[in-house]
């Protein structure tokens, strides 16, 4: 079949608009129609040549919500007509990582995922003849795409696409950074640094674990109301604050935070938020990626007098078990996630939603098919 | 009073014994006639000087067993004659941090510990009318000794004091890293960096918590036998070793261990140690003290991907409540002390004691009064 497509035919270029020719799903995978997609960080990283495993060409875009119109040999779990969200980190529950229950990092389809391709090695997508490789297992850039079963999570059909594709990555790693791998507890103190996409989940994320203090962190005071409108209590702004921004956070704090959430990728900034947890019991959750080759320090007394340094990644959701759980909670009111679509664009349109993530304009920019 | 003591008159020197002037016990204090009393590192690492905080004169000592012979006003948990170990970590059971249940680092002495006086300001020893310094708030390098009440902890009575005088910091901190900070499960791999008395303690608390497989690491393949006696099933001389340890640990444990930990107190050995964790949930505890000024660095892909760094300070024991059951797992033969009390002496010989662990020749070396 053929699939209208925002193609990256190399990095640092903007994507192309072109058809595609896709195959049809083989044993275990499904053909799934991508109705709404959001435009993440991480799909600038690599087409701005960033990521030293980026692959081109390929279909970037992994925030995707749609629906299964086609299954191949032996899928059971979902059927044509199914509203799903795609999976980048997929949930096998057979791998020696799912059967640990202490991990959402699947291992299944690792392999071939981070080569572009399809558990069999080849690609769906191709354009004149040669292939076009597939991107964090989604290619969510496509109105239409090939996915692994194990990759797919099945969502309720009254959930909004153009608000759902989100939590195919922002919102869940947000929220799930404080719900899975911190496991913030009711009456917490929480520093969250960068307001981003992510970091304004990882407030109301906060928000929904009952944390008292709520304190955001940006160099832009722009960030003080959207922080606000999702639970933030307290706003700093690093550049204001004479000296070291840690005893200002310590104190603040009364002590330290029980939780901190890097959202900046910065690897400064990682190891301030480690630092401004309390002595004996605080824990630094690093979201952000960093620059390639970039690394975090600390002295290891931080450590020895009680911090903790952790990370996570798609938030500690297992896709296919939580990611419907996030959807029932944005239907059901108790997280948010309109407000911070703050763009809608047409396919045609992605590189401008590219640019206004770049000019720091939108929260989330959001393609529709 | 008069008490004899080894004291440090000043950094790089051997100690002196001399007798001291006591006071005895104020307020919420009480007199200790110490019976025994271990040799650690960190003894060494003031007395070398590398401690910027050292204080001299003082009467160094950290490790130590023996009896109450007085007690101050308001002292109600312990009377003469009870049998006790001093507390370098003190539990008020009243502080923030004791409160909290999530900390053994009680801070309600902290202050004034760091500065090597009693809770009141002043210090109890002089010599020759000028004022000696109390360290780490024990000074067990002296046969009596005055220690805040919430700093001893009440031991049974049959328990020999040249044996559990190394429950005082030792056993604590390595049975305690494993039992308290990583809460080892029954089955995990664990791999433990540094075989001296603390690696070999941490090996007998993996093997209480039901580890399968234990790997020791030791550039000295002497210390195989000694990991072997107390529960090793794996010994690694990383010399001897082609090309880099970690993915050969990461091997050698079927994908990297669930908890590892670093007895070096080398930065080096320590991201060594995170970086042989399992990916998705390996946790690595540093449990070494590190050179002043000297960082621990790593990418922050190592945590993002599920690896947790952590550090242990007393091996996360609440000295009052833990160390009595740290006492009777050593009576009821849970855990042994007997072979690493490789070396007895009199206090007259300390100095010894100390050029026995600079050369390697001791586990731990006790002094008897």
């Amino acid at each position: 079949m053929k699939t209208r497509a925002a193609v990256a035919f190399e990095a640092k270029k903007p994507l192309e608009i072109v058809e595609l020719d896709l195959e049809g799903p083989k044993a275990g995978e499904v053909l799934v129609e991508i109705m709404a997609t959001g435009i993440c960080h991480t799909d600038a990283y690599t087409l701005d040549g960033f990521d030293s495993e980026g692959i081109f060409p390929s279909v970037l875009g992994h925030e995707g919500a749609g629906i299964v119109r086609e299954v191949g040999a032996g899928v059971t779990s979902v059927k044509p007509g199914d509203h799903v969200i795609p999976l980048y980190t997929p949930e096998c529950r057979q791998c020696k990582s799912c059967t640990s229950h202490k991990t959402n990092l699947c291992t299944a389809i690792r392999a071939t995922q981070g080569k572009g391709v399809m558990p069999d090695g080849t690609t769906r997508f191709s354009y004149k003849g040669k292939p076009v490789y597939h991107y964090m297992g989604c290619s969510t850039f496509s109105n239409f795409t090939v996915l692994p079963e194990i990759a797919v999570a099945k969502i309720r059909e009254d959930a909004p696409f153009d608000k759902a594709c989100y939590i195919g990555c922002g919102v869940t790693t947000g929220v799930g950074a404080v719900i899975n791998t911190a496991k913030v507890t009711p009456g917490s103190n929480v520093i969250v640094f960068g307001l981003g996409g992510i970091g304004l989940n990882v407030i109301q994320g906060a928000r929904l674990a009952g944390a008292d203090m709520i304190v955001g962190v940006d160099i832009n005071d722009d960030k003080e109301d959207w922080g606000r409108k999702f639970g933030m209590t307290h706003f700093v702004n690093p550049k204001k604050v004479p000296g070291d921004i840690v005893p200002y956070l310590v104190e603040l704090t009364g002590g330290g935070a029980d939780y901190t959430f890097d959202c900046t990728g910065n690897t400064t900034v990682m190891r301030q938020a480690l630092e401004a947890c309390h002595r004996g019991w605080g824990e630094s959750i690093v979201i952000g990626v960093a620059e390639s080759g970039k690394e975090i320090a600390t002295r290891p007394f931080q450590l020895v007098t009680g911090r903790v340094w952790k990370g996570t990644a798609f938030g500690g959701a297992r896709g296919r078990t939580d990611v419907p759980k996030i959807v029932d909670w944005y239907m059901n009111g108790k997280i948010q996630i309109d407000p911070m679509i703050t763009h809608v664009l047409k396919l045609e349109d992605i590189n401008k939603g590219f640019d206004l993530m770049h000019e720091g304009k939108s929260i989330r920019s959001v393609v529709v098919f």
